[in-house]
């Protein structure tokens, strides 16, 4: 195993004083329990949106911390959920009077500990709220989930509500919105290579030299397929037409497409997919309308991509186009 | 050889294609011949910025185009110099009167023919002049130079001079600024893994399952010394004092310092590695004033990170946080 690391016990710990330090204006780190909070909070009466989830996928969530999306993020240890503790912590100091919602991707270490930390959160002025995330299409039930899973279109789910709770929009129109834009976005991912966990030392599935795995989890969870290795036009065929079976996209709707490395695959590999999927989207008489390309929700060093489409509409684009400034999405402000 | 494409041959131009429809509000791509142009122009009389050179560092160059930046990007095939038609094309473009600055990293081709270019382009009205870059204090000579390597540096040249041109410098101010932030600066890089050329189907350079290069070039060039893996404290430490010895920042003085990924090392490690030396940097009485993390001059899917020390003052912090609107940089609008 070849990481740039002093040892196992202290790479989040490390990682996270190094990300608070770079991007002090945005954030403040704590180290115990670990969570890392919007450093100026926003304005009283409003939602606060807590997220939160193993590590080893950044820039989630941290890296969507600041204004107009997350108030905090709890980050486990290497694709291990937070504790319940640090979500409570985290919620209590994002917590601006106006309700908790946390976006929770669906595995059942998260859904279990945020379930928890909602518990010990009931008395909480503002209530609590909770979005589950699962936008891949690949698999119904998986190694870590009861249901589909949670990847890249929680970026998109974050973005969104975030840029509603910001506006003001109430605890049960933030959640309500969280599921509607859930429920419109597929996602489905590649894997050219596996990701090795640092404590585990070895790379988590063993690919040949020609295959890939169609359908893969951020965690290395198995897809559908183990195929050969494919052109970029037909992985790109194989995502949209997956995509939009499950999420039935009408022509005409406007799309939001996130292209997503997976962490090892190089930028001129994802625009290069980025257009091929965009073109079989126009194809289709699918118009996209925004687009999103680069790793905003990884899976370690693993090569690979995942699609993402959300089926949009004029309010949704509204939201999506609000300011935001955070470590890994900025524009408008 | 695992790769997001469809063929050799295709490659470029399927991305650059990709990068201009993801980014249409930001640039125009042309592919006949290969150029990436701000789809905005500056004002009438400002000196205009052009970069370029081989393809596989992405961002860098196209992804630095846009207001407070870049004018104009010549994107040569993978780690091949673009062509002087493709730069007398740009720059013929971008001209908006005031001048042209080419920016080039220091490689014998790279120079060859941006220098063929400037001198087709002799009588453009507003003249033309070049930055050479040379930032990487890891060897003299080189496999595709004569003197240093021009790196990661060059982002931090064109930030600077970008927006000193946006702001009415005038052609030899922009030179002379370009040249003082290059030598301000110094540039260390490690590999753990070898990047692929998809042209060559197989690794540029072997290296052993413990073994990493430090001072490794862009391209994969050697470096100073094949060494066993170090922690990640100690790749700091021997980065950091390479380039203070080279520069010589003095206790007191504003560093930034820029920790760039070479494109397949997670966001984790970065991080935990800009600490390594942000720490390293502190402890001896420097001043880490502004701070990037990310990749932003990478080597394909090679695993492992450079660091960049430039030492600033306060115009040259004024410069580095004025308005910035590309790809793959942006604040203030």
């Amino acid at each position: 195993m070849k990481k740039l690391i002093n040892g196992i016990d202290g790479i989040l710990s490390e990682s996270l004083r190094g990300f608070g330090a770079a991007h002090a204006d945005l954030v403040a780190v704590s180290l115990d329990p670990k969570y890392v909070l919007r450093a100026t909070p926003k304005a009283r009466g409003k939602v606060a949106l807590v997220s939160g989830g193993g590590s080893g996928h950044e820039p989630l969530h941290a890296g969507f911390v600041g204004a107009g999306m997350l108030d905090a993020a709890c980050p486990g240890e290497v694709f291990t959920s937070p504790t319940p503790d640090q979500m409570l912590a985290a919620a209590q100091a994002a917590d601006a009077g106006g309700g908790l919602l946390f976006v929770v991707k669906n595995y059942s270490g998260d859904v279990m500990n945020f379930e928890m930390a909602a518990e010990m959160l009931a008395d909480a002025p503002g209530g609590v709220a909770t979005v589950l995330t699962n936008d891949d299409v690949a698999v119904e039930d998986s190694t870590f989930s009861q249901g589909r899973r949670g990847v890249a279109g929680t970026v998109i789910v974050e973005k969104i509500v975030g840029a509603a709770a910001e506006r003001g929009a109430d605890l049960a129109a933030c959640q309500a919105l969280g599921e509607r834009v859930n429920k419109a976005t597929g996602s489905l991912g590649v894997a050219l290579t596996s990701c090795t966990v640092p404590a585990a030392g070895r790379p988590t599935f063993d690919l040949g030299e020609d295959e890939m795995e169609l359908g893969v989890g951020i965690h290395g969870e198995p897809g559908r397929r183990r195929v050969p290795l494919m052109p970029a036009d037909e992985i790109a065929e194989a995502m949209v037409s997956a995509i939009c079976e499950s999420t039935g996209p009408k022509p005409g709707e406007p799309l939001l497409l996130l292209l997503n490395g997976m962490g090892a695959s190089p930028q001129m590999e994802l625009y290069l997919m980025y257009e091929a999927a965009r073109r079989l989207c126009e194809d289709r008489g699918l118009a996209v309308a925004r687009s999103l390309v680069g790793n905003y929700c990884t899976s370690l060093d693993m090569a690979g991509c995942s699609l993402t489409l959300t089926r949009m509409d004029e309010a949704l684009l509204d939201l999506w186009d609000a300011p935001v400034h955070t470590a890994a999405l900025r524009w408008g402000m």
